[in-house]
């Protein structure tokens, strides 16, 4: 089962005048690749189609990073998620940033899903499991 | 008719590797000054009374902006805002950026009025005019 | 020994569209929060004192936040922090997000102190240790 | 002498509570897509080799942007860039977003050139204006 996995160039603008990626911009780099997650998991619509055809959306509970190493203006990082849990309404996904086989920076994000309507706690559908089972090490939990 | 001020200070992750202030986060400062004029237009409640007494949301039509010098990480800044055009349906706010009564950046947003719920150009309503007066120098115009 | 605090508003591009502020800008909150930690820590010249009077700069090591509620447009936050720990190169805080009292984002975020040429991990001086007594419940770690 | 082009995709954190991308952004694709168009402009190393092998450096003079349509989470933008004008020192070029052929921003920016030493203005060297030829319609001002 291996990790899901693409690659961002980095933008000037996400860098500080120390030359390297501020800090939090890892934060937006890791729900971007959920975004991309969710889109190999989902061929037909992605994140959209979840939310629209399963009626359940994801909010972040927890999120975290420690940081290795720097990325600079230009460089190609390669970022990766494998998804780690799937509870009863949680997941925890294992998120990395690497470059050119470095790792820069590692952590995790743990989501709850929601009804997409009225916005409570609700079970993860069978459907989500099975869509995110080829990037999940998350084993037989229930 | 004295401009509209108020001061923010340059927060580390909006300077670029040069040191200096990203030149689109200007355009965000643009934005905010318009936040806080319409605040002082409408002392009850800003931009949100606006929408919801008066049924008119602003859209920004077009932006400008004319670099002269460069903030750094923790400046304070003056901004300030002057409407100059208030036509039918159109609105021009002049802008500017200012470290120490030195100008640094200076530019225009040119918004037009919509219909809060339909989203279509509509007419600027009086009461709009007239809680801008106090820092227009926009004149006679309809 | 309590937490140092201030506060912020937020900013309408800091909103996604759910309306709500994204997540990954609440580690930017916390990187502020730290500056004016630092600028109460530091009177006469704040971070930048730190760096040039006593030679040594800070690097985030881990960076963690859990989210328990929701922040939108326009809304004045709390921010607070306190120092936890101050071990021999590196320092935690706590560091929480409230409104009006109800706390929405809790967190942690790790340095480690590095020599400010070198930028290679150096003992925490006594003089910091000192600076950010009133704002910590660090004991009396070495 | 066709304009330079290449896509993004849009990213959550960059739509606003109307669910469309925040104005300033645009500045931001228009910076990244000067970035793209030097990488095309000298291969073997873009932005960073004209600055280096060049010793010349550019800097925003003015922006401008008109806003005729809006652009939302994960649509595909097509950005476009034409050099309309290389004067002495100053360079202008042409941007422009689209989705699916629509255009939705058009705009400009003046850019100056500086000595990347001395941060002081230069006058663009020939392989400068050589490197941009393909992407120009400034035709033989000098």
């Amino acid at each position: 089962m291996p990790a899901f996995t693409w690659t961002i160039r980095v933008r000037y603008h996400e860098c500080d005048p120390q030359g390297i990626v501020f800090n939090a911009h890892y934060f937006t780099f890791f729900d971007m690749t959920m975004t991309e997650l969710l889109r190999a998991a989902f061929p037909e619509g992605g994140y959209g189609e979840m939310i629209e055809r399963l009626g359940v959306d994801i909010v972040v509970a927890e999120a975290t990073a420690r940081f290795r190493g720097s990325a600079r203006f230009d460089e190609d990082l390669e970022l990766s998620a494998t998804v780690t849990r799937l509870g009863t309404t949680g997941m925890t996904t294992e998120l990395t940033v690497a470059r050119e086989g470095t790792l820069l920076v590692e952590g995790e994000l743990r989501h709850v899903f929601v009804d997409a309507t009225t916005w409570t706690k609700t079970a993860i559908p069978d459907a989500v499991r099975a869509a995110l089972a080829p990037w999940s090490r998350a084993g037989g939990q229930t």
